[in-house]
């Protein structure tokens, strides 16, 4: 892909975050990457999503030096570095503080897997991490948060649960582009909200069991899968 | 009625989902059918709203054979075919995964009928049906959601109970035509938000009284109904 | 004032409702009154706001005997002429089935004055009725839901206390002219969602002690009132 | 700066209360000041945002005084006047009852600061204020509220927490001008949105540790701050 066409993905993601109500001001950042080439375009810090330009998008190689741009790139672009060295899946990262999955994380609490919304994208609950030590915050803050992802996730394949809550700090969230990480971000904010909800109305209330997980898992994303126009 | 028709009003109410606010991208379908052909037209499947157009609607008969469209109709459609085939009352059949509707599904839970705006519609609670068994799940599904829906109406008759929560996934609902099955979906998830927030300030709230319930049922669909211009 | 005016009135705040997200579909009615003439101007019943023209507007007097109109009045027009008949100070009445304030009136519980924002327009808690027994219900079910909101108010002035919860029903309100009723409803459905947040945020919230009630309700009404530009 | 562009800030700054989502009507009030000519620009008691133009806007000196304007300031003009005198950090205060920042103050409670949301504005968490007592009540209310808030916040330097809440009546924020107080006030409302939540989803959530709160206010206010464009 040409760089000019992952700025614009990317800047469009970006946008996308006010317009599906993800975002306060500036609290949200979504990158892109380009395999091919090695490099990582993502939103500058602080910039307004209604001023902000193509020009304004940051562009860097995958051990952070910046590439092209101006300004200053996101305060969380070592996060997303970690995660898109770590996973080569990845083709996009989101982070945002939308209201619900952030409150999960400040309850420090994984979203249980409650029903078939959840299981249409995410295989299982969606984990929340540990908090970093205060010689982890005082070192490499944002690298180190990406690893902490790394290590909430386990040996999930990246995937199939495509968002994870930092403890008391919010969801990041991915996807094979930027598109499809922000499209993970709003489903992840509205299962949140919808947690929430069943937990408020029977604080007892059961997981989906394990079958219908995969099923429903399955039936959008398994091989046979019969969900939508494009898969096989 | 001819199926240009038909589609007309399908493609309506499918579109009047996210008017409603009643769906997040994808998640919803509508169906209509039309009685003397015995044809059914649906929602294709994982289409978004905003690019839907007249010639993406599917066109099954009753046993599910597609008889016009080119794409796959939506992955619920054996669940909309059982309800056409067990209702000969139901001319329009919905489903979404409206927030907290959907909540009262995953919490496994009836909503119970605690006042006049869920009685003008319901006659009685909102029935949450059991999860389906392993094998059930492994078998057919979609098909035997639908059967799932029935058993849990048992002999309600079905005008009078326009919705039903399926159990760990979310909200079904229908009525005389596409239109008032959408109008009814609006409804269920209104009043499964007055339910939930009614529960949250009082975890003892009555019931409204059978006399009540019958009341206000009755003055809007009994016999003698003086609600609205065109009864009689 | 002339009728045609008052009928402009009482549509502005017919549509006023769906404007402030009071409604859902045609779930409210306002009415205004001619004190001189001795008419009440009021929606007709199950029209959409979309839709209703001047012409639409039903008058009747106090009695109940329809003046002008082609359309059935409200289903709730018994509820306002009972309260005009009482309360000469009345020059509005609304009905909605806002979301929170029928939570509370479902929960059967008067709405506690936490704090200013009621205090600045209720003069104490919100209280809510008592259930009609059965023999009221199969009699003039909508005449005495009008005596059940007098005897709820017992002798407050009823200018003090623009609004009222019907048990399991929802909330009316009042003012001295039918915009004015609207804008109370606004208040109503607000301080009912803040009433519900505090207690769950803590469930042992103390009321507002009278001397802030009063210093709040008398620095707006009072008649050494200084709140906004139009009072003495 | 000079007046005519002070009071292009202030009109500016409260018709963005309205567009945030922060008011119903009338409630609330943004001013800000002229530190050098010693002039306070506030908004007019009662006049809806949609109809305010310039010249509404009223202008005081710092005892009161009231130098330009026809109409009466915000009967909250006291309270504001005692923050700027208190604090010359301050160049814009502002007054709302928004949602859910005021359930907290009716709540009695301050809000905890449970994760980096809270902590990239506010050094800790939110404080709410005793309840004023009758005989301050009864003397001098609005500048005694000014007073009660400069106790409040004891000596914690003023813009590292740029905001409060008032028992049983509703949150004040500022900032270095009127423009950062209604962002302040935006931040408030939604971290009290945030705080609500989570405390639903669990009452024994644990705030932010120390090395964490410190971490995220640093590096937006600190002298290395990193976040955005403009800090050195």
């Amino acid at each position: 892909m040409n760089l000019k066409r992952l700025k614009e993905q990317v800047l469009t993601a970006n946008l996308d975050l006010p317009r599906h109500g993800l975002v306060t001001f500036t609290w949200g950042n979504v990158s892109g990457i380009d395999r091919e080439q090695g490099l990582v375009v993502i939103k500058p810090s602080g910039v307004s999503y209604d001023k902000m330009l193509l020009e304004d998008l940051v562009v860097l190689d995958l051990a952070g030096r910046q590439v092209e741009g101006a300004l200053r790139p996101s305060s969380d672009t070592a996060t997303h570095l970690v995660l898109y060295r770590t996973y080569p899946e990845l083709g996009g990262v989101v982070h945002t503080h939308s209201t619900h999955a952030t409150a999960w994380a400040q309850a420090g609490r994984a979203i249980p897997v409650f029903g078939t919304t959840q299981a249409d994208y995410f295989n299982g609950a969606v984990p929340c991490s540990r908090l970093l030590t205060p010689s982890e915050v005082g070192e490499d803050y944002e690298g180190l948060t990406g690893h902490l992802i790394v290590e909430t996730l386990q040996q999930i394949p990246i995937l199939t649960m495509p968002g994870v809550l930092v403890a008391n700090h919010g969801p990041f969230s991915w996807g094979k582009d930027a598109h499809e990480a922000v499209h993970n971000a709003v489903v992840l904010e509205e299962v949140a909200r919808m947690a929430w909800l069943t937990h408020q109305i029977n604080p007892q209330a059961n997981n989906l069991p394990d079958y219908m997980l995969e099923k429903h898992y399955q039936r959008k994303h398994g091989k046979h899968a019969y969900y939508g126009q494009t898969k096989a």
